[in-house]
């Protein structure tokens, strides 16, 4: 049979099935919604079959793993190779404490670390800073000073494992920080691997953890990239997230288009720079979410990678293979926890991690049953990365590539996303690019409207949330939850009083010059931050310049 | 293009995969292992593609759902038109106790019941028996007069909730128990809906609870059938399970084939009887595992139902469409929980159920994490059923209908399993049949050895299981451990007494010896059995007469 014969055949036998059998299932009983709908609110079909595929290409579109254009992976054997990287992000208190934690995730069989940092850090403020009052280590670890720094990393095996630090406006002090504690224990920098967030522009689409306005925060970040492709060929200078827009709210279809044009973004500014776009394209990297609908969840992945090797190859002329590579970190979605019945929590954690794995992640941070009372118990985080490790080595699922490959439903939503996607790249371009869209607002308007359906639906009971709007449980909440160490803070101010005692004031002062000219002029200024970091000066010493030279970015009004 | 041009143009690029970018990548680095194994130690390839389907026709192998082979499902609106029963296996101590736990059952969301059996029941024997003293209550609920039937079933909605019923050899008196209490609620015997297991074969097979030798046995379970077909048309009448011999150690395929081959037995047995196929094969069940390895348990549904379908029509000539469907229940697998770290069976069951929720179950207990410790405790069983509804509810795969049809490796693996069951009933038709086959140990000695092959691979640690041979905690288990009513017991026994002291002793006598009497001829069972439950004769009583009559079976050592 040829192949339009086999298509007429089915297309009848489909067409017969619909007036026959369905016709008459229907009759009897209607479906228990008019509409069915994903996480994304994206209407999903009945059935699924060939015809739904028809138009996709198994060799270009789908393709083998490891060769352009991805669908199907970034590596030719998958996790038969490799397994993905256990990477649990964590963080709280001192540098100790958090030590501590990660020295215990190593030992139950975490591959990678993960550090979050606690709000001060995050807004570049040091743990004395007024502004940051009462919240040292609430969300994460608290760095003022590269003292704090080796203390953290202190044992660890840093030319072994790989190193993610979840910082984004001070990402090039903290990345200098580790740089120089890595170098001073003799570990070169080009032997470092690791990963800094270091994406500002979804800081200003979601998080808001922005600090300076848009365009000297895109030089910051292009001094990264520009640095890193010189001085550190195994780090990831840029993390491109989706995974906070998906929280604030966005659909997976909006984290798949805002993350890719952000990622686009920085690319025309590297190459604007004038660096190489396969030097640097190999090393930036992504974070998506794991969301709840399992299917969605798997499409995003597959048409991510398909998006960015078409854009890297086609529109940016990029030659290396390794440039048109998406590698992803994923984590499972904190937004879709509950506070209520939280041992619930790790079901949920298990299929959205199974949906990231067969997705095809590179790395990946399983949430915790405690995360929506309460930073993570060291049990509940231990139940966390079992998880991954039953999905790795019980499931099954990391004996073969892509073993969604071919599902009729899998890949039409994979190729329904990607088109989805593409018609807001166009959008975005029709505004003027990623800058103008945030100014406009044009992100946080359609994350907005996204987020306010969703609540709308569970307000409706159009979407049941299991323990919040159905299956209710009036009994309090049973887990142990996380102790900080109550001294703590008294000893990181204690250690950071010190170091401003101990260390040389005049070289940090010349060195915070430095700092200042290079930031008015247009030098990378990661080598200057490097310096200030070895001569002892703080976080928020060196933000401080910046803030006084770049400015402090007030978010517009979005109607 | 036509269609054998698109093969062939594909077999070449993938050729060209296979020497250029897959040589590559393994010559720099090589696979974590030399083969990759399903939790069955089936091989799976590295990659599944368009060439591993090509034998596989989209219409009549895959077809659509609701319609014949039924690979896609039994129904063509799948989970659009009706969830699956949520069905938690429950009971524990008393009628009373087990009765409050189907109450909690109900209240929190389940959709039917289940009811587990205590050992004296499960062996027609009464709890004051001295053969099973010690046993009262400890794997489920006792039950000796249509009295303890009367509590058990008390306040529960017998005509809108269907009822399961893990009992075999003495099924059809706990049969006639149930539906001579329902009768005297009110309910006709016509209207009640639920299931008998009733597959005394794989007793043999595997869980050992035989009492009567295979063919009385047999004969009692075709007394049913013909019973149910007349007087139940609701009612399933044999539950043909596949669940126990895999937790004996089969592995998939054994599970499928063994379980498949079962049920023709059932059917040829029924037809023998000289009861229409169409009547009653609507009315056969199934009941099968859903083990760890993901894509193996889908395919194995998936295969279940193409081959019954295959049988029924082709094999036995039934007419009816209803006669071809497999319609199955679910449990995620008991054995593959672990006492240690039990929390972490939470991961376990979700992951599990999601397999038999894509494989498209009908039904479904999903296991508590407590289950290697002791019996579910009320907070434990809650978790396992709050899993169901996040698969219902959030997860979005109850949107579509056989998400992952079309997938190459699961489309491939559907075919592969069905071919290696084809293989296995000709071996069990070389040897004669079923009866034949379990008397010379075919089962039991392929079920050792997969058996004794799994656990070698986890002492060799080319299987990981985690927290038993890796990711070992010495912290022992947090988790609280069901306690039973201590005085429960004796609360049973002075039931049982009064029931005995109470009741008209003579219509008992004459009752016992009417059953006698049939069960020497060749009279339906059924109607004598009901009789003698209305008159309170004990669950033992009735299964003494059986065991004289029918004697007992001493199962031949298997070499």
């Amino acid at each position: 049979m040829t192949e339009s014969n086999a298509m007429a055949h089915l297309r009848a036998r489909q067409s017969a099935w619909e007036t026959g059998a369905l016709h008459e299932a229907l009759s009897r009983m209607p479906e228990r919604a008019e509409t069915f709908m994903t996480t994304s609110s994206e209407p999903i079909e009945r059935l699924y079959t060939p015809l739904d595929v028809a138009g996709i290409d198994p060799v270009d579109d789908i393709g083998f793993p490891g060769e352009y254009p991805y669908t199907r992976g970034v590596h030719p054997t998958g996790p038969r190779g490799k397994l993905w990287t256990m990477r649990m992000f964590a963080g709280f208190g001192t540098a100790e404490e958090t030590n501590a934690r990660f020295k215990f995730l190593l030992n139950e069989g975490q591959t990678g670390l993960s550090v979050a940092f606690d709000l001060p850090t995050l807004y570049g403020y040091d743990t004395d800073a007024p502004e940051t009052l009462g919240e040292f280590g609430k969300c994460g670890v608290a760095i003022c000073t590269l003292d704090d720094m080796e203390v953290l990393l202190n044992g660890l095996p840093l030319d072994k494992v790989t190193t993610s630090m979840t910082i984004n406006s001070p990402a090039a002090i903290i990345w200098a920080m580790y740089i120089a504690a890595a170098e001073k224990r003799g570990i070169p920098r080009a032997a470092l691997g690791g990963t800094i967030q270091n994406d500002i522009l979804k800081e200003y689409i979601a998080q808001k953890e922005f600090i300076f306005p848009p365009r000297p925060s895109m030089r910051l970040v292009t001094d990264t990239v520009e640095f890193g492709t010189r001085d550190l060929p195994l780090w990831n200078t840029i993390s491109i997230s989706g995974y906070h827009i998906r929280e604030a709210g966005a659909t997976a279809v909006q984290e798949l288009a805002f993350t890719l044009a952000d990622g686009m973004e920085y690319v025309r500014w590297a190459i604007a720079r004038g660096v190489d776009v396969d030097a640097f394209a190999p090393r930036l990297s992504f974070f998506f979410n794991a969301h709840n609908d399992f299917f969605e969840e798997v499409a995003k992945f597959r048409a991510a990678r398909r998006i960015w090797a078409r854009a890297m190859r086609e529109r940016f002329g990029a030659k290396r293979e390794r440039s048109w590579l998406l590698r992803t970190h994923a984590q499972t979605a904190g937004a879709s926890l509950t506070a209520q019945q939280p041992e619930i929590n790790v079901a949920r954690v298990a299929l959205q991690a199974m949906a990231a794995v067969l997705g095809g992640t590179q790395s990946l941070h399983t949430n915790s049953l405690d995360e929506a009372l309460a930073l993570p118990s060291q049990s509940a985080v231990q139940i966390a990365l079992r998880t991954q490790q039953i999905i790795a080595h019980e499931s099954g699922v990391a004996n073969t590539v892509d073993p969604l490959g071919g599902s009729y439903f899998v890949e039409a939503l994979t190729t329904r996303m990607e088109r989805e996607a593409e018609r807001m790249f166009g959008e975005i371009e029709a505004l003027g690019g990623v800058l103008p869209a945030i100014e406009q607002g044009y992100f946080q308007r359609h994350i907005a409207d996204s987020a306010a359906r969703y609540q709308h639906e569970i307000e409706q009971r159009q979407r049941l949330v299991v323990g919040v709007n159905a299956y209710v449980d009036a009994a309090p909440p049973r887990v142990p939850i996380l102790k900080m160490d109550r001294d703590g803070e008294r000893r990181q101010l204690e250690r950071l009083a010190r170091v401003k005692r101990e260390r040389d004031a005049e070289a940090v002062s010349a060195r915070l010059a430095a700092l200042r000219e290079g930031a008015r002029g247009s030098a990378n200024l990661m080598p200057l931050l490097l310096e200030a970091v070895l001569a002892r000066a703080t976080l928020q010493e060196m933000m401080d310049v910046l803030r006084g030279v770049f400015g402090v970015y007030q978010e517009p009004v979005i109607l």
